[in-house]
């Protein structure tokens, strides 16, 4: 069966630790939070790297959630990640990274995902990032994420594959650091100049902005007064947000401002919880009334 | 003529510097910022103090703003502030204070003012606060605001007065220092607990969220290319959005939804410009069409 969303990024076995609690080795990486949260409302296909030592109840969860793997390659060991959130929560501090199989990716994008109409390339390097895009055969909605350190270290590769997708989605942090401003709306801005049709700025706590050619959507966030592990939270934003668009097929910006709220009702339950374990205490319709209360939330 | 809107605060004469200019000696204040955004909907009177140096063209504005003065003490010099904003135009880095009249103080309640139905406490010393509160013959709905000064300085003087007040405005450092957690929803949360009916934490640029015991709103702000100078923001959020109760005379948890994004409207036209020029390019019907605006950027 051809797969209609197409997944981008990273599998891994992470640690970590918050204030509230510290978990080991358990799932993690990009690719796997944004097909979790899409597989609220779409089956998608992962393309990835993972390592044989991938314990066989995350295969079970993947077959359980009905996440296609036959993109992801398995080689030598997988990918880990040791990460600290301190009292204020805002920011991971990286204690260890251990690349592993994941410096031998090469994105072997099986044929029966090529003709995909929605394709997701989540956090990972930029070069990987283009050669999936160019594999396409049928022009998809092509939604991007990335991460400080590609801005960092590799610019020039990441802002030509910007150039090819339909939505980029930033952080506040990345958004200020690309466009060397301090303003949101001219990080924005400058992003649409690069000619992304939607630009969403991703602010955590304080929600999310979208920015198209004549339009503006300011989002709020989900109001969690108990934030337990935020690993994740961003990618399952954007899974859940590409999720619905192939769901619907429907990328109006009416559509689009939909989206971004399912995005953020699965991101926020996806912090209450270490890991992935939200998927257990959520289904559609949790999600579905935490769209109503956005509703409320924001109603004068 | 009795006076159905008091404000406490200062008057002061302004040095500010920012990224996009200068400025020397102009008029600014707590109350002078509040009073001013009240007026577009409000005439109020302010109780404050200031010097027998305070420039005629500043007394010729409060003449033009309808803003009453009986409650101004003249004394000694006025009160001067020099604050400075650097690249990211998030907080005030103050060079130097002058106090000068300041600090004889007294709050002195013109008694045609004592009869009012609203009663706005602006950021000044909170015995001041309390004290103006206690004068006040008629149950006045009173709005409180503060700063990290008096939050570190008078903590035990700042509580006793909130927990008279019916709606308190806090910033976001504010609410984390005073509550001493990270997540403001905790935060809101624990200041209902002292008794206050409604808790506004403002977030600049991110907005601004409104608490009361079985409601949680959250406003977007008014998406800024250009901040000039953020200097009395926060007053002019709170002037509006009590001068526009004021007017009304409606404190229902939706009628204070739409005071806060009319003061919101209020304060990004005051950020645009230094000091308080925006007044010259600003009357109610821009204020109405940045309010649309509100609607749209909101709407999903």
């Amino acid at each position: 069966m051809n797969i209609d969303l197409v997944i981008l990024g990273t599998v891994g076995l992470d640690d970590v630790e918050t204030p509230f609690g510290k978990v080991k080795g358990v799932l993690g990486g990009s690719a796997v939070y944004a097909a979790t949260a899409a597989s609220f409302f779409s089956k998608s296909g992962v393309v990835s790297i993972a390592g044989h030592d991938l314990p066989k109840q995350y295969l079970q969860f993947f077959k359980e959630r009905k996440i296609d793997i036959d993109g992801i390659e398995f080689k030598g060991k997988t990918f880990r990640w040791q990460g600290l959130y301190e009292f204020d929560m805002n920011e991971a501090k990286t204690i260890k990274t251990e690349l592993n199989s994941l410096s031998e990716f090469e994105a072997k994008v099986p044929d029966r995902y090529l003709d995909a109409k929605f394709l997701f390339l989540a956090n990972t390097d930029p070069v990987l990032q283009m050669k999936t895009l160019s594999k396409m055969r049928n022009k998809p909605f092509v939604v991007l994420d990335t991460m400080n350190y590609w801005i960092t270290s590799q610019k020039a590769d990441l802002l030509k594959v910007i150039k090819k997708v339909d939505l980029l989605v930033l952080n506040e942090g990345e958004a200020r650091q690309l466009f060397d401003t301090p303003n949101l709306i001219k990080a924005g801005k400058q992003a649409l100049a690069l000619g992304v049709e939607y630009v969403i700025i991703k602010k955590g706590e304080h929600g999310a902005l979208l920015f198209s050619s004549n339009d503006f959507f300011s989002a709020p966030s989900y109001p969690l007064e108990q934030v337990k592990d935020p690993t994740g939270a961003g990618d399952s934003f954007s899974g859940g947000l590409i999720g619905y668009l192939a769901k619907t097929d429907d990328t109006s910006e009416k559509n689009i401002r939909k989206a971004i709220i399912f995005g953020s009702c699965i991101a926020s339950a996806c912090a209450e919880s270490f890991s992935l374990d939200y998927v257990r205490k959520t289904n559609l319709k949790n999600i579905k009334e935490r769209y109503h209360d956005f509703k409320e939330i924001r109603r004068f």
